[in-house]
């Protein structure tokens, strides 16, 4: 442990203080928005909550607020299928079937498939990527996919998450604007597997249970480029964590990828249940906490018309400009 | 001078050579570009150029192939104006009337106007948007807002740049584009000056001519949060700078940006002329080269189908991946 | 029988005689076309094959070339449907759910719908707009919905034509395109019933087999103003005649319609098995055949790039031209 | 003067009470729309104002209303540059440069320039297609260009009209949107005379002014096919004067052309002036008023959401119903 190290662990309990003051200060921007409407499971999340949990480089674990809430992953499942897909098929297998430019479009869009030709998918953050991706996930079923999907989680959190059935189901039932996306698709070429499937595994993804302390711990190794630096394994190839990382920047906050980028200032990906997950790569300003790394969860059910939570945004900019976490 | 700057000078001389050799190594990616063609000056620059120049955090300057070409800034003269916008009448002015939203549609795409209601430029690296940011500039005569322009340049700079006079008579016969933009914007009351006036300021301020050493001194006080590590003078807020890299990030090359966010993954603007201004922050990364961040000026003028130096997206990226200045 | 229906049944030999001859010269147009190629029982069509039927307002029939083959409606039975339920639903509840205006688009195209809110299709005759109808049908189960539409049919030809059950399953297997639109409009709120019920009756319906006096048969009744000259009965509204033949004019032959309209001006129905159904309203003009008004039912497999029967609109244009069919 | 025609005359005077009684019943209709606002000229016409004229065949007038009231031609001009030009240079010059296939978009739209590629517009009455087609017209000056343009006028109209000189000095102030077309017509090679010569003709000919009579005049004289009946001199070509009417009846009513088509169904022409050119052909029945062709125009100045003159659509309608017009 180097000094800088000793100094952080010093002021963490100091740093928790804080955050949890901060999460306080922000529940107030929770009325800035609602919770999905969409699904039962989302419309009735009670939307005055904020939860945020922060892991540093040596393992430090500081929460604020409602950190004990289990969440379905939504979106922010896309960053998981794309790194399984990358490993198991190659970056460049990955690339050529889906595209890493932010569209300025809505998430759900589906006019640029039709625009642009071939109809390759222009980020694996926008639906119609996260469906291509979810198709090319390993394994010949449906079951297997999933599964893969699955391996890469529990190698990030150590233990095997679980999907929430009524989530899965309740989503199926008004998928319709999916179901058009992947059929488009398919009707170009685009999928690995058969319609029905793919919108399987991509609905089942989007209904895995997580907690902000579990986003925290994907974020804190997306941060070291992959390397797990509590247990000393490499999970992630430096290659992919880096383009990961980038792809999460320029769009992983649907189409307000842009002001976050400038205002944030650090990777994210974030989902219509109110999850944020952060990487916040080391940098260079020493006096600030977490200096070496971070990753970060957020959860606050309100989400913006953008889709993001309304009062995770505030709060990670809040953090960002105290603590330095712009990667510029 | 601290130990790590010590070592750094000490090992210059090394990294100018290898410097000079990746630029040796790279001159073949020239053919994969062409000149643009749409004005003499352009189309007729020797498309086997390749020069750069970095400098570093300390004033170290290292140079490869051809770095004394004067070529005109095109669109990286946006980045100043957008600057200049955000400094004479505040960042939330400017951002009321550009967004900072990369769109992937390329830079002279008009549609986007037409679909969305208002019809607020996405960002200010596009066209639409930098007519609109050139409309803003502080003054009340074109002229004045040109000097404005020059101003802030000069102030970067420590010169008063010259603009090619050739470069922006032929730019004028064939912007048509840019006119029809102009007049969209201009209808949907956008614009702060007459059409006229603020084509004239657009081009004229895409005929500024710099070198590669201007780019990377600009570069420069970008990386180190607009403070200027030399003269020691604070040039930009520290917000406005970091803005505008992540703007340069999400935005600044063109629609390629979210692939060379992911594989160079350096702040970074891009011109048709063949410039590349890229803006290198600190990184955690203490072995190598440049790790307390630096400006970098490369210029090749074949550019690839995306409007990027084909040879200059190449040798960054291979810099990028020998010296670590993602900031990812 | 007044004096100028006699002249013309004295000429009808004649005409029969011309019409042959026209169709033989026009058979070299063939070879502008191709056979649709998505599935077996439209690309293995014999691509020389030209038909032709014509039935005046007098019962006369004259027929030209390969006139017995018989083929699948596709297209051309969005007009069926279309009537089927404005005669069961109102003119105004249908036109409330689809717009009577041509659009430019290809018949597949599923963008417009994401850019006009709320999603009305733009017409009957493209593919959004036939799902659309097709769940429009009356019947509360997608059997009864296509009995509905088999009735009108029904009424028209004097017997209830089959479906080609090859087709239709084949059609079904290749409908990604289809189902994209029908989950997009399920989406919206456009369907009265579940996607795959309507696109099962929307596919049915495209395989109806006919022959080119079926089509004649049919023209003839919408040229009349739905009126059957021979059975003296009325089996369409007026208003709901002259509505189906103003969108049959403005819509009828895909994105080639404003063309069409021009240079042959009858209103008329395209689909790509290559049939064209065309009803030719009286004319003033006294001497040319069939100025009493006729349908007419052509069939030549190998399409356009727009869709529409290459040798069939060659024909047609012919005979317009000869006989004065246009409208203007 | 044959039996049909005689007894038409002496109805005459009948069908001028009737046409009488109409108007005023149709009056009501007025509030449903709004004078343009963006000119002086327009913003200040008198809303209430409704005006009639129909010339027959045999060159009885008839008028209802304020049918005295002088107006610009706006859109309706767009009709006479298009015969222009296609007599001067020929229909297959004219049409591979503008199509004839309409829309469904505003008739200030551009994005479909974008779209496709090259950009022909898609046909003569949206302002793409009519800006494009005035730089089209015979002569080496915007004076020669209009000059030929008023030619025809008075070919038609027996004297030449004059133009309101403060009506296009208004609209020029104002005409941004049709500049960006311009200029973006311009940037794909599609104008054959400078933005601001084919701007300066496209603004002058809108600012031609006409009567109900005179719209009415041509009216006839291209429902007949482009013989004069009065003067027995042919004025257009047959095969021109039936384009026309298909371009009018497919484009001419802005986008609620196809509405249009389907409950008034006789080839028409608007202007956000508020007027309407009808050329009704010759229909088979013989016991309705008009039966041999005849010309409309109608003025009531507040318009709907499209851009046609709200009770003068309604009053098409009624005397469409009531006197059979409709070409199907």
């Amino acid at each position: 442990m180097d000094k800088d190290t000793q100094e952080e662990f010093e002021t963490c309990g100091e740093c928790a203080n804080r955050l949890q003051y901060w999460v306080e200060q922000h529940k107030k921007y929770t009325v800035k928005g609602r919770c999905a409407e969409y699904i039962p499971a989302l419309r009735y999340a009670d939307p005055d909550t904020l939860g945020v949990c922060i892991i540093g480089y040596d393992g430090e674990v500081i929460k604020g607020g409602e950190a004990d809430i289990v969440f379905t992953m939504q979106s922010i499942s896309k960053v998981i299928s794309f790194m399984t897909v990358c490993m198991a098929r190659g970056i460049s297998y990955a690339l050529e079937r889906v595209d890493v430019e932010p569209t300025g479009d809505p998430y759900n869009s589906i006019m640029r498939l039709e625009l642009k030709k071939p109809a390759r998918p222009f980020n694996p953050m926008i639906n119609a990527g996260a469906i291509t991706v979810a198709s090319l996930l390993p394994g010949s079923t449906k079951e297997g996919k999933f599964a893969a999907l699955l391996d890469t989680l529990e190698m990030l959190l150590g233990r095997r998450p679980i999907v929430d059935e009524n989530v899965f189901v309740s989503e199926k039932e008004t998928a319709h604007y999916n179901f058009a996306l992947a059929h488009f698709l398919r009707a170009g070429g685009n999928l690995e597997c058969e319609v029905e499937d793919a919108i399987d595994i991509y609905l089942r993804q989007c209904a895995i249970e997580v907690t902000v302390e579990d986003l925290a711990k994907i974020g804190l190794v997306l941060a070291c480029d992959g390397f797990h630096p509590l247990t000393y394994k490499r999970l992630l190839p430096v290659e992919l964590a880096r383009l990961t990382k980038a792809v999460m920047l320029t769009c992983g906050m649907y189409n307000a990828s842009g002001k976050f980028a400038a205002f944030v200032g650090a990777p994210s990906k974030s989902g219509v249940s109110g999850g944020i997950m952060t990487a916040v790569p080391p940098r260079r300003h020493k006096a600030t906490p977490f200096h070496n790394g971070c990753g970060i969860g957020v959860y606050s059910p309100a989400i913006d018309e953008a889709g993001n939570s309304a009062a995770g945004v505030k709060l990670l900019q809040h953090i960002s400009e105290e603590w330095e976490l712009s990667v510029f």
